[in-house]
């Protein structure tokens, strides 16, 4: 036992007040065998492409510590810090990072929750609610989207997140910028989106806004998802829109997919998505990519998996054309 | 369950012994909206100068590992882990460092405490003593005072600590320079501190010498608090002289404060302090700094606060002068 | 208790289910105070002569995470991440690591265990096996052995654990290099280990190769222990070989050494080694290290210790002749 975290309880002792003051330490260990090849123009480049061990085929491999206070009359004090790293190498996801991932201070109650610090946007909430191969890296979105800018945690962020009514919740975030000079405005980030989750269906709008001194970059997202029991439908559409002096270019992007549950530990996850890039209104980028995998759940905690990729990304007319295509066999442990 | 971190006690299991193995992890989740405004004789300073988001009002943002193992016959062998972190960005406080606030291992027992690595200054002790503002951000003496550079932790450090006798205890530290050469002496950092803590009335005085090829450094601190009851009055008087080669220069420092306590939940802390710089004997600097701050505890671990920070530092005669000033509104949970 | 990671546990929650859920926080908290000097040619070389505190003399500092989830039949999933640090100033171990030491995602059962990620070599696993002066800082074999480079963790490794069976046991590793180019393959290094451990014997076997486009180097060990009650024996001997083109370099080492326990907490460990190196079969440099150390154990998890060290590495013929002595008194706490 000695080397164990605490397994002290007296008896007495064990009241439901002491659940509360905890801090949970959790995480996820994920990696995978495979390879990695990618052609421009028919030729192989490297060294994007290997062939090899690559953490994180399902999740990217990460640690945390949380907590909740309970304050009475139902507020409650949270708090999260969550860092990724590589499982192949144990490199910080971020140099200089302690927690890349999130780093926040809240309260949350009857009105909602509010969280403050390095926290995931209003945005992202929406993103993944229909992304297909398990909202993996082989999944489409997580490939092509430009809008998958916004689906992350962002420093200086205060979040608002309503309680759900009836199916039906919200959230906003507002990340400062730390860039004010004596001539331009301090640069924000912000984003709003809402979702609809009752029974089988599930739908989400998200909006999203960077504004800086150098232009502004605007994401809208409207992502759903119904369950058929035999099959899930999923479908994501979306628009990304950057505005420099000069010149505006916009992007278009969707995805379809399909979860399928094979047996009761056993699921199937298939999509494909698009996308295309307009500058000052002419095309002249698009993008797809296929994705799928099988996911076989050793127990709710640690999955084995094994999927693939084909994406490719060309300029129109082509000069250029990037083909990728991963082979992944992975492990996925939640502690 | 399946997340917390350990929840087991097979009920004979629940000895006292268990809970001396333990390993605790615990933490400061601490961040602030605000506005930061700093003037440069009278013209703006970016980008010092900055509304949004910052880390650490009341403590800076912080976990660690602690843990103590009883060796029988009144012997503890101790560690303590602590690292910084920002809670607006997730960056570590301290680049390249895994525990940039301490990381030691020492013994303790009837003798005292002996800690054994980075360790805090004994100079430390008292530093903080009398310390209005919480001994926050806010503080006068965090913002003027220049012997806080010895209230801090050091590498290499042996730090001893006697046992509390009738209220007096004291505690001397040591940090090995690791910069011996062939023709120069290491450097070392030593300090010393004693106190005494009895009923309303706390007194401190602690001595902090950095001893380096390039010159001294001390710095005297003498720190105390009365506790009125309806007011604690704080006061702090210092010292910091710097010896270089061809030169010698004199800072001092002082802080007065009070503590109100204005119901079971509710405090307000101010304090106004005052420095002036003399170099060979001629005054050449002074700085002054008022701080007031209000902090209404929600539990035992969970404080919101709004507090502010004015001061001015400018040369004798003038040419330069440097306003800043801080409004805040925090939240600081500790875990 | 508030600190307390958790010490939670409903009487009727005390399932061994729990227990398989847990997530281990442990560590080596180990720091000595002590002198160093190096001396080449008879002259004092800096910075690496000093004298001050020290990480890690008896076991490098470091923390880990760990945890182990029964699968049913007999199956398990197993993690570990574990940080190396510097317990003198809380530096990482390794800049931008966050797990510098082991980070791993695998399975174990009645085949056997697998680990993937960043694991340590199989030829770790004999490595240590018969290091005199309890495998510390002082022992000649982590002082001159070349095949030490071999005795550690690596990037993008599968590693393969036989169960024991009989005494038997072995592993095999594989690092695979993420360097691959059109015209070169991706470098390599592979592990192999068996050894035998029943009763008062131990001898193992391993061998070790690091292949890559400019050449490959291999380590052979065989380690051997016996122990005759008073006294255990320990004898270590291999051969580290570099293929670089137009030059073979061949490094012959061998380490002997004993183990006296004195009284059931105070044991004695000395050990003596040497290194031959040779160019295309000239004899171009020789080594030679002596440790020796006491360790006296407050308890199970805490040990003071004092050793000494003298290493003397020259060329042949002599014109480079460095030698370190070692003097170390130091604590070392695991939790």
């Amino acid at each position: 036992m000695k080397k164990s975290l605490i397994a002290l309880a007296v008896a007495g002792a064990c009241s439901a007040a002491m659940a509360q003051s905890s801090v949970q330490l959790y995480g996820v260990a994920d990696l995978w065998f495979g390879q990695i090849t990618v052609k421009e123009n028919g030729v192989k480049v490297y060294p994007a492409s290997q062939t090899g061990l690559f953490d994180g085929g399902f999740s990217n491999s990460r640690f945390g510590f949380k907590g909740s206070e309970d304050l009475g009359g139902g507020l409650k004090a949270n708090f999260q810090l969550e860092q990724g790293f590589n499982l192949d190498d144990g490199k910080q996801a971020q140099a200089g990072k302690m927690f890349s991932r999130q780093a926040w201070v809240g309260l949350s109650g009857g009105f909602g929750e509010v969280q403050l610090g390095k926290a995931y946007s209003a945005f992202d909430d929406v993103s993944g609610l229909a992304a297909s191969v398990f909202d993996s890296d082989l999944a489409p979105i997580n490939n092509i989207f430009a809008s998958t800018f916004f689906s992350d945690s962002f420093n200086n962020t205060v979040k608002y997140i309503t309680p759900a009514i009836g199916g039906f919740s919200g959230a906003v975030s507002y990340s400062f910028g730390e860039d004010k000079t004596a001539t331009t405005k301090a640069s924000k980030l912000w984003s709003l989106s809402g979702k609809y989750e009752e029974g089988p269906l599930a739908v989400g709008l998200g909006y999203a806004k960077n504004d800086t001194a150098g232009g502004d970059t605007t994401a809208t997202r409207l992502a759903g998802s119904y369950d058929l029991g035999a099959v899930k439908l999923l479908a994501s559409y979306g628009q990304l829109k950057d505005k420099a002096p000069g010149t505006t270019s916009k992007t278009n992007e969707w995805e379809l997919g399909v979860n399928v549950p094979l047996a009761s530990n056993l699921a199937l996850s298939a999509g494909y998505g698009r996308t295309t890039l307009k500058e000052d209104g002419i095309k002249v980028g698009k993008a797809n990519s296929f994705g799928a995998a099988l996911a076989y759940s050793l127990s709710k905690r640690t999955t084995v998996y094994a999927g693939v990729n084909a994406t490719k990304a060309e300029d129109v007319p082509v000069t250029d054309k990037v083909k990728t295509n991963i082979y992944a066999v992975g492990l996925k442990h939640t502690f």
